[in-house]
């Protein structure tokens, strides 16, 4: 097991009717900016709750977060806070709109210069106003994290940053806030947490990690049983409440501890999105299986492991395990109905080249042996035409 | 899932050579009051390094503490911060010397008489002062938990408590202080680890909690394969890394958390040792099994749970699927050779009488469903002789 440092403070608030416990947490007489998303929690009744848990403090609405928040839109609600004096922010959403949230917070204190330059690792956060999260969908665990991913729509760039000053100071996690979801973004999310928790197991396993691994097919399995009966049964409370739980422990960084971590899937998955807007989950329904395919070698014991505890399957020689093992996952994400290849979503060779181009000119080194060059993303994208 | 709220901030520092590192976590300038047991920190390194990280600072010592750490003990300590003025208090040893430093911090704090009115529920707990654990036994969990089991010698009473204001400011894992360790404490410390998670498991199972009977899974499997691998080479680092690991996560709430409780095996195993000074691991491989079969019907679902997933056991009548599981349960503990019946300790009728009497006594009714009074721990202990 590789050394570590960490601690995870984020207070969660699990379950039924907990959105009006808001109220105990967050400092009396608070200024409080809400910011949410494109107003379906004005539609399912979790707007209504916030307003009612709320009404002792001032308060002022950032509407509009879109899907891979933007830079631009984060701008706007940090001058918003300026403006007002706002001095605690409650993000209402999925991952959009709490990762947007980590950056406003920061941008809002930032002050030498534009925020933008904590993405481009050319500054250092110092300050965040603290802020809250009502988690609405099950996906990025960003709800107990201190990480986010932001997009310059101006240049099409998707970046992530992460700081201990922008772990949310207590999350709401109602499962009855997942009913109404549209399914594909139940599945997505599904998706996003399955290759969350890849990108933390799936590797080259250097390292002896026992319970680490174990914890992490608990968080795989769970999204197996429970994945497919949230789509036939939305309204299930134990199913949906399984699986927000293991979408947050997908990504709150404690299985990640002792252990080496991928991303590729990610970061290239990232560039597909930036480029042409598939949705984040979509993205890495196409990518995870083409790094399985390529890295297989360099991943051969992990695979084989996922295959067995994970996926129940038992083959003599390696080769076969490995190859059952990528077509599990990508039949577990086509179950969702999540399509699994480029050419499903209209994008083809272009788009291959482009995507290992910018990864190229960044001279970026990805994985866990960074060894995932732009010209090895072109070949892990080959195999998902 | 039952709703929850909860926050965990212990930073865990983990790994090799890890101890200097304290000097990074403890405020400068601080009076720092090092409490330990009995000297075998002097012997194996740790207080070596202790004293040189800690090079800076004004410092004092309390060595003594015992294993059940008594109350009368605590009270001295307490005494000694006072007098000195002590403002931090590091704990170094085993989860006996974190429970103790627990109980010490709260009372060296406390103004309304004596402090065990806290275990007696007269009290709460209003103020403590801030401490740090370097743990040198994989056992309790208590390093990163906010709970702890006092003894008062003068009555024989052995008393768990929990507060928020105790958890441990951080606390430093390096698996390489426990190579030393006498194998019986090394058994005793996975005996602890295990039934830790059996108490927040083996339940009735009236919640659907996959995500949490996964990782409550991930932990015992865990303990299986490691355990006799320590006991046969105490010194492989990944193995007593894994075990660390292990014992932390049975018992630092999170696996609790959306499930139900039992407790029962902790509390009759608490009364043998109160009475008969029966090493707390030992106590608990006693009364483990008689819990099981006592109850195996209100846990039925959940011990045929653990048997496949656990054990392997596959069994076509639930029957002989329960009774296979008890008895490796029972077959585990003793692998690790700890002694799982009352005679083998030289108890017997007398024992399970006195016992019996006393929770009888004191009207306690214990497990999950509070079923469990003096007599049925009678009939639990019956089965134990």
């Amino acid at each position: 097991m590789k050394n570590f440092s960490f601690a995870n403070p984020v207070k969660i608030i699990f379950g039924k009717d907990t959105i009006k416990e808001i109220a105990n947490e967050i400092p009396k007489g608070s200024k409080v900016l809400v910011t949410y998303g494109g107003g379906s929690i004005k539609k399912n009744g979790v707007f209504d709750q916030v307003s009612k848990a709320l009404s002792g403090y001032e308060r002022y609405e950032f509407a509009g977060i879109e899907p891979n928040p933007h830079y631009e839109t984060c701008m706007k609600a940090a001058r918003l806070i300026k403006e007002k004096g706002v001095d605690f922010v409650l993000a209402v959403g999925g991952g959009s709109v709490i990762d947007a949230t980590k950056f406003i917070v920061m941008a809002a204190c930032f002050e030498d210069g534009d925020p933008w330059q904590v993405m481009e690792r050319k500054a250092t956060i110092k300050k965040a106003l603290p802020f809250g999260s009502i988690l609405t969908l099950a996906a990025t665990g960003s709800e107990m994290n201190s990480g986010a991913v932001i997009t310059k729509a101006a240049t099409q760039e998707k970046i992530a940053f992460n700081s201990p000053l922008v772990f949310p100071q207590f999350s709401v996690l109602d499962p009855t806030t997942t009913y109404t979801l549209p399914s594909k973004q139940t599945s997505n999310g599904i998706v996003d947490t399955f290759v969350h928790v890849a990108e933390q197991y799936l590797t080259h396993s250097k390292e002896d990690t026992l319970l680490q691994d174990y914890m992490a097919e608990a968080v795989l399995k769970t999204l197996i049983i429970e994945g497919p009966k949230a789509l036939k049964d939305p309204h299930s409370y134990d199913v949906r409440a399984n699986l927000m739980w293991a979408s947050t422990w997908g990504l709150n960084g404690w299985i990640a501890k002792g252990v080496d971590e991928d991303w590729a899937t990610h970061m290239i998955g990232h560039e597909i999105t930036a480029f042409y807007g598939v949705d984040h989950g979509q993205t890495l329904a196409i990518v995870l299986p083409g790094v399985m395919e390529i890295l297989r070698e360099q991943k051969a014991k992990k695979i084989i492991r996922m295959g067995k505890e994970v996926f129940g399957i038992n083959e003599s020689s390696d080769e076969a395990a490995i190859n059952k093992t990528i077509k599990a996952v990508e039949d577990f994400f086509e179950s969702l109905d999540i399509k699994t290849h480029l050419s499903e979503y209209g994008l083809g060779e272009e788009a291959v080249e482009k995507i290992s181009k910018r990864l190229n000119d960044r001279g970026w080194k990805l994985g866990e042996c960074q060894n995932i060059t732009g010209d090895v993303a072109k070949k892990i994208l080959e195999t998902r035409r």
